[in-house]
């Protein structure tokens, strides 16, 4: 497998294995998320001073209300952070070329 | 670092291998696009039958119509492969237990 495909295996089998942890294996609940976001993005999860954060962004995240993120509705998640860590290497490339 | 963080990492800094080829690194012309999906995504593109994938591909994400891909135009190939991708794992998983 190339790494794009690795790294889209790896999206679809971590959500998996976060959502199976309770009866509905196709959705994260809180209790999940919370756990994915603990144990995949905790350098992301210390830097946020709201102890709420992880409720809010399930409940930005959370099209259909059901309280729960399919793996289409968390995906953004990853687009958000992936956009906001592209944003800080790219000046980080250019600071570099400076030098 | 995490799965979930060398995952992003691997998205950011593919993306800008690619990039990078032509003067304008912030961006995937069109062969450089063609180039990152033939690398990267070898079975997706051989099992498309239209020759003109890749370009209807850059239609298709190109918002701000520059004939180039941002990161931020990239993304969403990356979700709507992955989201096609997880539909097909959950069938394969429901088809695994039920055996």
């Amino acid at each position: 497998m190339t790494e794009l495909e690795n790294c889209m295996e790896s999206l679809i089998t971590l959500f998996h294995r976060y959502a199976d942890e309770d009866g509905d294996g196709s959705t994260l609940s809180k209790k999940e998320l919370k756990k994915l976001m603990e144990n995949e993005l905790p350098t992301f999860l210390k830097c946020q001073k709201n102890p709420k954060t992880v409720d809010n962004i399930l409940k930005d995240l959370d099209q259909n209300k059901d309280d729960k993120l399919s793996f289409e509705e968390f995906l953004p998640l990853i687009v958000g952070l992936s956009m906001a860590c592209e944003k800080c290497y790219v000046l980080h490339q250019k600071k570099k070329s400076k030098k």
